[in-house]
């Protein structure tokens, strides 16, 4: 396809210095002018790293605003490092853009997907310090390889979770796997009885998640072990509990629901297993023992995240986690983690 | 496509604990158990991280051997930490696998993608750090992060080159780019008059290219400013003097040849300007001041690698680099660089 008469294609030089050189505020970029980035050595922390790809169709929607796509490839990883108890420092991004698709080599959609990042990166503190721009036949591809920090010692595992430890979740549970079925079948809206608010904010919560970066240094404190919810509280929780050697137990009753979702679920309780092993919400489950409980509650609610206690662990041979219903009976998930592979 | 009825469909968690994991040799990872990865702190030296992306027909050719993907998409990332004068510490790999592609998602194939990265990790001392595995619906595509450390302050830059600098190459020019036309026609090794060793030789160079990472440290002592040559002689060459606002000079006759590229050459000499301006050789471009050259000559020597002086940087606003023919003219490179994008 033809670029539109009106402007001459971008290279990649254009890309870089126009709409990513301005997101590269930190001296580790060296400008984006280099093949690397340079971080300077000396601190004690520790550096937590972790990269995520994400693909058109496969893990967002055909048609996505670019500011939520570059939102969520940013915020994948920075839940990550969330979950990890490290405060973010910067991050790098492998950029492949359909070679036929003039949308996407636009001026307007590449700005668009720079706002997203932006917007992110000043809240959460990081900056761009390098990457890649490709052209690809296949669909828009975007790998961001975040880099956080965090004090000697005290980064928080998923392996480290100890029998009794108390199961918390930040936030609300199931939103984005019923904001990507309102995108799929939008008609859904009317059959849940929710108003176009109440729909637009599952959509927003399954287009742009809000990694919870601020939680980082209540986990570091408190928590045994953790994990971000990016493929389902229900398989999350599994490999939490594969990874510390535990099992686990949820009151499905306690995993807090927004206000739309508990909506959704009084029109439809079928959707409640659905909710439970959905993915994509970037909530943080943590493993956090009894003694450090209220401090934790207190530490999450001055870092403005809401955490609720809906189970625990406890020593035994790895199951896949245990969910009580209303009924007091286990639930059955069917589904219980979302895979993109 | 269905996948052959003697094995199951591999998961994401089966190909990186069978396929994966054992590349996982440095703590740091975590044993690729975790969503990232872990390293410590407390060390003066800097660190550099670089990232690049491989895509099936764009950066190598479909059906080109898994071994050969795996070596070359590691390379390319080891390649820049040489040039900056780094030593390669880990690596993270983004790898998306095409969906319908039985053949990539069979285990021989992924035995033989995880091989070459064994192969060349080991040759590098690198480990495997951390990683993301998705399927795509469009053409395998690789995401290498690397992560090299180098002594506080002496990472060698692209923008550092002063004037009167000496220009050396690493080991020999454009044999990647006749490698590269060999396997799209094969039919002109007998045109060049190659042995079948000698073809076997240039397309071995494209397919395999080998960071210069034991160039590293006579880099860091002696070199103003270096890039590796993964776009072409003469668009990298250009890329360091607008870096370092400077001019150059090369003289084509002194650019080292392989001995079938000069065969080739030889037969055809329109083919020099396209392999001083074609890429993928891998290879370090250095500026080297003068009161330095003999100490990088006898240091390149000791690390195995043979440079070689083909020219200078001096002081002017930046133009392209002028190479000078046989007949004292200078040439025109027709494509200077090879673009991706």
């Amino acid at each position: 396809m033809a670029p539109p008469p009106d402007r001459e294609r971008l290279g990649e030089f254009d890309i870089i210095a126009h709409f990513f050189a301005p997101l590269a505020t930190d001296p580790a970029s060296l400008g984006l002018t280099d093949d690397a980035a340079l971080l300077r050595g000396g601190s004690r922390d520790d550096l937590v790293v972790t990269t995520d790809t994400l693909i058109d169709t496969v893990h967002f929607l055909p048609g996505d605003p670019p500011e939520a796509i570059g939102h969520k490839a940013l915020a994948v990883s920075l839940s990550d490092l969330a979950a990890k108890g490290a405060e973010p420092i910067a991050y790098l991004l492998a950029l492949s853009l359909p070679e036929d698709d003039s949308l996407m080599q636009s001026p307007e959609w590449l700005e668009g997907l720079a706002k997203g990042l932006e917007q992110l990166q000043e809240e959460a503190g990081a900056a761009l310090i390098g990457g890649d721009t490709t052209g690809t036949p296949g669909p828009l591809t975007l790998t961001i390889t975040a880099i956080g920090r965090v004090p000697e010692g005290q980064a928080v595992l998923r392996s480290r979770a100890k029998p009794s430890d108390g199961l918390y979740v930040s936030g609300t549970i199931g939103d984005a796997a019923l904001g990507l079925r309102l995108l799929r079948y939008p008609s859904l809206a009317e059959r849940w009885g929710l108003s176009e608010d109440e729909a637009a904010y599952l959509v927003n919560r399954y287009r742009e998640p809000h990694p919870r970066t601020t939680l980082a240094p209540a986990l570091r404190h408190h928590a045994n072990g953790a994990i971000d919810l990016s493929d389902g509280l229900g398989g999350d929780l599994d490999k939490l509990c594969i990874a510390s050697g535990l099992q686990a137990r949820v009151e499905a009753s306690r995993v807090p629901l927004s206000e739309p979702a508990t909506k959704a679920c009084q029109s439809d309780p079928a959707l409640l297993p659905a909710l439970l092993g959905g993915g994509d919400d970037y909530e943080i489950l943590a493993a956090i023992p009894a003694n450090r409980s209220r401090a934790f509650e207190i530490d999450a609610e001055r870092a403005g995240v809401r955490v609720t206690r809906i189970g625990s662990v406890d020593a035994g041979p790895p199951t896949t986690a245990v969910f009580i219903g209303a009924d007091g009976a286990p639930m059955n998930l069917e589904r219980r983690s979302f895979s993109h592979f």
